[in-house]
């Protein structure tokens, strides 16, 4: 099979999208902007053997694919617009590109963001996706705007992709069925899109969660010229720690939720007087939305240099900081 | 050097680009389109091993993995308005890092396409682009405007990134010092863009010639529903053909024009009312437009599932079909 058959047999799912005027095919797919908005882009790599193994379930890694990029739009508050694929395949395998079709389809719809533009060719397995969305101007959710004294929160469950990916590897042992509950928070996490959309106005600060509660806070304390202090309480029983894994000791449980990464999950600060608002918004979307921490002024000098250094503390019950050496995972490092 | 700091260190050179409002570092880069426009999205892998050698010198590398993606603008007629950068790379070594991105940069200063954002990440060398550009509502140049009776051009010459890749490979003897002179051509291309965005208007379908003018081609009268005539008088002494390759006997220089690949020049089609105005345009810009053939009506039933099959012929001096085995240059076949 040709890379042209390819396209148009696996590739070509939104053609008739609203919006898009010329999709896969020409020289450069056409979009339309929406008056009044800016435009929102991302772009992600996954790499076999870095972001995901060799016998993964296509459909979910098609899923995954997009899910990641579509989590980069819900933390600016964007609504999808479109996404480009760049695949590098060894061979074609008809079966494997047909489940990796699938999936990528299945979020394209579900989230209402057609494939509008491509390029295959042979090579190593690598998946580059960039997503485009649009947000009201001037409404965007950006690092940088963190302000002292705001809540800090986060959405859904933490941990349970680093948990499932340990289990995997053997190097963490769960109860029986824990394993199968939790895999599919690896494998095919869920772009938070409509609950950033909703924190336009309410939030102060938003990113979405990838790579470790810890390393990624730091990243907006940094931007936001801010410091913050988190509460560890909610580690222990809390709908922010999937009922899976609060077998585990207290601290594993910390250890996945700092720096477990791939979480997918919003992270976002707020000033106080949010507070009913925001617990009306996770009944509604039916998402736990749990407060975990506090943004604080910085103090005076810091050591800016090294990412984490300071701008992040852990507090145990007696408010008293906690040694932790959780750092964001680091693809370089 | 750790993911973030080779980010800032190498990746935010248009952290101050007008338009962008935010760039590299947030979760998605933000720009304003402007009103009336439309917005073009394309996106171009290169995988080392397939499209470039792993000695390439890393400035020309960035050089190119930029202008073969700024070429589908041109070939739209749109204005860049910026890129994302997808990069995983086997380690992280530093000269190479500093020079790759000095070539990124040195194409994005000269054509106007800040670098908006971007994913670093360990694995296999590859490099995933995704440009973005603007074109007036409805006058995107396409692939399927094609009419019969309209001229089919190209611009500058083809057949030099083939010939000095087959002379590297040592599969194509030149002559002493022929290959310093062509060697650019495979190594660090032109994008069109001046001349796409002035055949807005003026040609009635374009496209940018990656895979060889036969394919490529075929592509167009595929997607136009015509098909093509090409003279091959143009094949001899001519200013699409580089001065250097013209001691080439003709059948190696028609089968490096017509397949040979990597051209990133632009091949377009205009009614014959447009001939003065694209000798104009070709002087102002100081680029060789060459006419090289003819759309036809398509007789009736084609064989649409064979890319090239009857929709490009080439003539020889007595108007006489020429046999041709030329193919656009497939990844997967």
């Amino acid at each position: 099979m040709g890379e042209f058959e390819l396209i148009d047999k696996y590739f070509k799912f939104s053609s008739h999208a609203q919006g898009v005027s010329v999709g896969v095919g020409d020289d450069c797919a056409l979009l339309a902007p929406t008056p009044g908005m800016q435009w929102a882009v991302s772009t992600d790599m996954l790499v076999e053997g870095r972001h995901f193994f060799a016998d993964v379930d296509p459909f979910t890694l098609g899923q995954k694919s997009l899910a990641v990029n579509l989590s980069d739009l819900a933390a600016t508050g964007a609504m999808p617009r479109g996404f480009t694929l760049s695949l590098s395949l060894p061979s074609v395998q008809e079966p494997w590109l047909a489940q990796f079709s699938k999936g990528l389809q299945d979020l394209s719809h579900r989230f209402g963001c057609p494939l509008v533009g491509g390029d295959t060719t042979r090579g190593p397995l690598c998946i580059g996706i960039t997503v485009m969305g649009e947000v009201p101007s001037g409404q965007a959710l950006l690092r940088s705007g963190a302000k002292a004294g705001d809540d800090l929160y986060v959405s859904g469950t933490l941990g349970d992709a680093r948990a499932a990916l340990l289990a995997l590897q053997g190097e963490l042992r769960l109860e029986p069925g824990v394993l199968s509950t939790i895999r599919h928070r690896l494998e095919a996490p869920t772009p938070r899109l409509s609950l950033g959309q909703r924190l336009r106005g309410l939030a102060s600060a938003a990113m979405d969660l990838s790579d470790g509660l810890s390393g990624d806070l730091a990243k907006m304390m940094k931007a936001s010229g801010t410091r913050a202090q988190l509460q560890t309480n909610w580690i222990g029983q809390s709908p922010a720690i999937s009922p899976s894994l609060q077998t585990l000791d207290f601290e594993t449980r910390l250890s996945l939720v700092a720096s477990g990464g791939d979480d997918y999950e919003l992270l976002f600060a707020s000033p106080p007087g949010a507070r009913a608002a925001i617990e009306a918004l996770g009944a509604e979307l039916q998402l736990s939305l749990t407060r975990v921490g506090e943004v604080m002024a910085s103090s005076g000098a810091l050591e800016l240099d090294k990412i984490n250094s300071g701008l992040v503390v852990f507090l145990d019950a007696h408010q008293q900081v906690l040694e932790l050496k959780a750092q964001s995972f680091d693809h370089f490092s």
